[in-house]
């Protein structure tokens, strides 16, 4: 017997047909003698559509009563499936996320969860039940209603397996699982079995469409294994796992696991920047205290005496924050110009097994150069190589790379 | 300074535009001075549509996940309405049932307000604040949700205006007030300005469209005065009251307050009764067991000795039931043949004035004996003369006795 946490997101819970289906995927896991508990999201579309509702009420809403809104769409979704469980003859219940309860901080719209109060659930597995519950939501130290931010419905499934100490939590949603690359992209991009949590998170431009990014963290701190998988297909999805438990097939393994890339980078380009000591602190020490997250960064290597580039990436929707910053400064810090540049991307090469490989990022850049893709920066990590080209060669990059890497399958999946 | 509860109907608040309305109305009133907590419904056709998932989702649906369900839709409108009186710049914020709490019984769906909690609400009216609370819902004992039934948002606000000792509780609704009688049928009906409670109890026909009679009867025994008025149109509606508060102006008052009618109504003759004591109680006794309310009982009165019929009448929808448990016991009382019929109505004339006035009833024979209008049954109390009479004459009979008893207005309103 396993105790394990089954999410479903919006699209597999869009509509009473769709719920019945998850409600048999929910009877079929019990029916194998295991403890089941339930995430629900709100059917697809309600929760931009109770937004909306607040926008139009007041162009400037207080987030604890949009939080009193919006936490509608994940409370009728549960009612419903407990509904259904029922029917099926299973003994189900709802219990919303201020009466087990689950408590939040005090951040409307973007509550973290504290912790999770397990009494009622343990009594539930004593009564063979099944618990469903609302995902997104909990209560905050005041006893308000308090959501966790789009896509908080994966973290809070992770968060109840991990005070549960659940053997699993799977993440039912449309897509089967994590592929190598974007499918769109790559037709013969494969899906991966078995993932590690840090490609995962590496992964995420790929993985984010599939999985929340901030769930992935928390499973991996709690060591929660994940599944991602189909409620539309009965098929096995991809499973993100501790390092240790995948090290044993590593010799089978591919040295990378895949390909992501992020158009979310806009390129800044300070020029005329003076060479002494301190020049470059001037600069992200402001930028860290306004919140702005600087990634690559390269600087030309000036000569003595002579005055240098410095070139780094922030979020496109952080670009104009960046300049406002930087302009105040400008006397200060002593730089020339800014240049700014948001038709870049960023593509990585992510894979645990490059650890104990050299030569792989210098495959990256011999198969861009063949093909004639400029490189305007370069970073590295344990686990990951990027680099930041022009946007227009996004596709063309990903495909080279991915079968650089023999990534390719042998026919489209 | 005035304590005043205002609920709003589901037409009040369909979409944003109509909630913009009602956060004016709800402000005016603030601006006057009065402290204001304000009780409202689903947005209209809302409920409905998530009763009709929750049908779907399971022919028998546990009322407790029904409750989850529902109790969604005014949790919407709570949230929308306090985020549109803070845009206008007021101290508003909402309370759910279970926040506050408004403790319930546990009768899922149909649950009983045991107590309300006001501790809160005196808070937000120290700090000059506005509450707004989702109608129609509590939280039982147990910690789960519940609701009190259709029409239950209006008990709810009389609940609450009761707990927190309001001076009055303004019912808004889509209509502007209780009129003479159905003004579909008598153009010329006229609002009745001020009404007791007594009297809009037996108009419940006439008045079960405006307000909740449950919420009638929870008024008058708190003594809470009630106004039921328009918020599509700035005019007075109807007051509801004690019938103190009005005795001062009895001379000038219309001996008849309203006519109201009740199709709802089945009549069921037994024919052939043994003459024999315990022959009538052996006939309604199982049928108050069964919880079958008997309206109006009319009994032949037979010559010593010989058969006699019986005549009573019952809601239209406990009729199968009535006449598969009287059936079962056709042996036992002895009665040769059940009779039923469903083309009836009960018209009724309803007034406080009555009391102090005989010939009230005799009027109302004669004015539809003048008709040919054929008279089945009739009941009398304190301040209501009721006919059951063929369905057919319905519009005849309540424009004949409108006129008679000088309840006409001189212009259509």
């Amino acid at each position: 017997m396993a105790r394990i946490v089954m999410k479903f997101g919006g699209t597999s819970m869009a509509g009473i047909e769709r719920i019945r289906h998850v409600a048999n995927l929910v009877k079929r896991e019990a029916e194998r003698g295991n403890q089941v508990i339930v995430v629900v999201s709100a059917m697809a579309g309600e929760t931009d559509r109770l937004i909306h509702l607040c926008r139009e009420a007041a162009s400037r809403y207080d987030t604890r009563e949009y939080d009193v809104v919006v936490a509608s769409g994940e409370q009728v979704t549960s009612g419903l499936l407990a509904i259904t469980l029922q029917g099926m003859g299973l003994n189900a219940r709802s219990y919303m996320g201020w009466q087990l309860p689950i408590r939040t901080t005090q951040a409307h719209a973007s509550a973290l969860i504290d912790g999770i109060d397990v009494d009622v659930l343990e009594r539930v597995f004593d009564d063979d039940g099944i618990a469903v519950i609302p995902g997104f939501q909990g209560v905050a130290e005041d006893g308000s209603v308090a959501t966790l931010g789009r896509g908080g419905s994966d973290t809070s499934a992770v968060a109840i397996a991990a005070a549960a100490r659940a053997d699993r939590c799977d993440i039912y949603t449309d897509v089967d699982g994590v592929y190598t690359t974007d499918p769109r992209i790559v037709p013969r991009a494969r899906k991966i079995p078995i993932i590690t949590y840090e490609e995962m998170l590496e992964l995420a431009s790929v993985g984010a469409k599939v999985l929340q990014t901030r769930s992935v963290g928390l499973a991996m701190r709690e060591n929660i294994p994940l599944q991602v998988l189909s409620s539309f297909e009965d098929k096995p999805g991809t499973m993100v796992v501790a390092d240790e438990l995948i090290e044993d097939s590593a010799m089978e393994r591919q040295l990378i696991t895949g390909i992501a890339y992020d158009k979310n980078e806009a390129r800044v380009t300070l020029t005329g920047l003076p060479d002494r000591p301190g020049a470059v602190a001037a600069i992200f020490a402001p930028l860290a205290e306004a919140s702005i997250n600087v990634d690559m960064i390269v600087q030309s290597v000036p000569r003595a005496g002579q005055k240098s580039d410095l070139t780094f990436t922030v979020p496109t929707e952080s670009l104009v924050q960046t300049s406002d910053v930087l302009e105040k400064l400008k006397e200060e810090i002593g730089f020339e110009e800014i240049l700014t540049d948001t038709e870049v991307v960023k593509v990585s090469a992510v894979g645990v097994g490059m650890r104990s490989n050299a030569g792989i990022a210098a495959q990256m850049f011999q198969a861009l150069a063949g093909r004639g893709i400029n490189i305007l920066a370069i970073t590295t990590s344990e686990i990951k190589v990027s680099v930041l080209i022009p946007e227009e060669y996004t596709e063309l990059a990903v495909r080279v790379l991915h079968t650089a890497y023999g990534l390719d399958a042998e026919t489209p999946e």
